[in-house]
């Protein structure tokens, strides 16, 4: 063992092209001073990747800006329809937390040969104290670095999509197996 | 390809216990309303884990609390040091962005068996918009899922040690051949 | 007039003990990120004024924490008995905005001789972008520098307790008669 | 004194137009990444404003963008200069806190008839904990409410511009003869 910096060392993972496919959830929510509420507006991902100071390849997709716990059937096939459609083989999903561990099911039973990375945030990104630029950062690096395969990311761990539930009461993912 | 929740999925990776180092940098300068500089004081880390809500086991260590650009072959031999005596294989190193492609070759070239990641940021978590918390949730990523190495992870991408520099014209890392 | 720094200047008004009486509000929710809204826990003022550096003295009283629209007539007599039992002449009233024209009339009516003013927030102290840090220190200036009576004070301008309106399209205060 | 709302209440004072003088200071200090150093570059003040929501007629006028330990004469009679030729009888002066209390003796022995209020932060816009927000509120209230004279308003207090120094020690206002 050397200290020559010529040494070869295992190459770190080529720089990926991220696709970022939004759907909304507690994560891109904003204050609307009219109404008094927090609700959707336009997604706060473009300005957080400026943020971010990111230099990787990052294709933006808006597919929906809704809470978690209105999203249908319907809502979640089209999450699965755009990681389909997707020409990246690397995808973080922002979504709502209350039903995250469902959608992440319907995607990864699809088995789509992509590493897919679901996150979100328990607190919005527009307000003070927020997870979500440190959840995003997260699931930014898990889905260069997976085997194919479809992911939760939240509170520092990545869970398999199978193997992930919310603890409403604690507000935290944990292991679990998938319900029947 | 079935919708089988119980279908065998790639586990995702353990939940690994995490080591964060802290060497100051940018990252965590903090505001001195008497003097009126940016300088140090207490890490903002136990802070900053409790926003990013993580339960992961991490071990926190303050190693040392300066500006990248003071630091001496000394003060790097110190970063090694407590990236050699870590219980843990996976380890992120908070660090200046100025200096950090030099310590992470000193680390690097150790070839101790870990997978050692050094992060930083471009603007002190303390100061509105800020890279740091993305940048850890990245780096936090990565020390779990890359392979026993040490890294660079800046601008949502990873480099090997011995192939990063900082381009100083345009506050990025970038890959390259380390200095000779 | 000379440039003589002793020259004789009219006094700047004495500092004045000022009581900040809390009722909720905009101004004052926080986001649960257990239920996922916005709602009361423990008041921001403490908080908020050692952020301001306040050395004035500054009695704070917390009378309740609802949102305005929850307010009835029993609550608008509890804060007009707390501006009664108030051993400050200066007030400044923390309110919700959708009925602080209410309640403002409520205590400007009885007239209690006291410099009462009414100030909240159109965005919480706890979101980005909140309006709270300057309303508050408008009031805090304009509770020592009016004559005694009620006002309302947001959006940079200051208003009598009977010539204000809430214009809820807008969301900004305007002078107006007050509704018969 | 009846609950009548129409009975007559000492108006309070009408919405004046009011021009913010920018010297730059800690208050506008933000962090250029690339440097790695807190400096000058667009004044904050057209977006607090906004964000104050402020619909009190204001004009803004840059002046300068320094720090005040950097002001000469020169740049001293470059601030009284501004406020002489302001249309606007109330103008609040935002400046470094270092050496505040000598423009204000510059600007008040001048004795220009207007209401003058000079104003800063410890803490820039910028950074978390700012008390600029704060500190602009008041003085925007102040510049309104007071008599034509100059002052300094921070801390939550207001001081005569002959009759304040900067305890540099504990990084507050108080009052004191001025330096002979």
């Amino acid at each position: 063992m050397t200290s020559d910096p010529t040494a070869a060392a295992p190459a770190a993972p080529a720089a990926r092209s991220v696709r970022i496919i939004v759907t909304g959830g507690t994560f891109d929510k904003h204050y609307d001073a009219i109404k008094g509420e927090l609700t959707f507006k336009d997604s706060h991902l473009p300005a957080i990747l400026e943020q971010a100071r990111v230099t990787l390849p990052v294709a933006l997709e808006v597919n929906q800006l809704i809470d978690s716990l209105h999203m249908t059937d319907e809502h979640r096939q089209g999450v699965l329809a755009a990681c389909r459609a997707a020409p990246e083989e690397c995808i973080v999903v922002i979504h709502g937390t209350d039903t995250m561990a469902q959608t992440a099911q319907v995607v990864g039973s699809a088995a789509l040969g992509k590493t897919i990375v679901f996150t979100g945030a328990m607190i919005p990104f527009s307000v003070q104290g927020s997870d979500a630029l440190f959840n995003l950062g997260f699931a930014v690096g898990m889905t260069q670095a997976l085997a194919a395969d479809t992911y939760v990311a939240m509170n520092g761990r990545v869970f398999a999509w199978n193997k992930v539930r919310k603890n409403k009461q604690d507000g935290i993912f944990e292991a679990a197996d998938a319900a029947a």
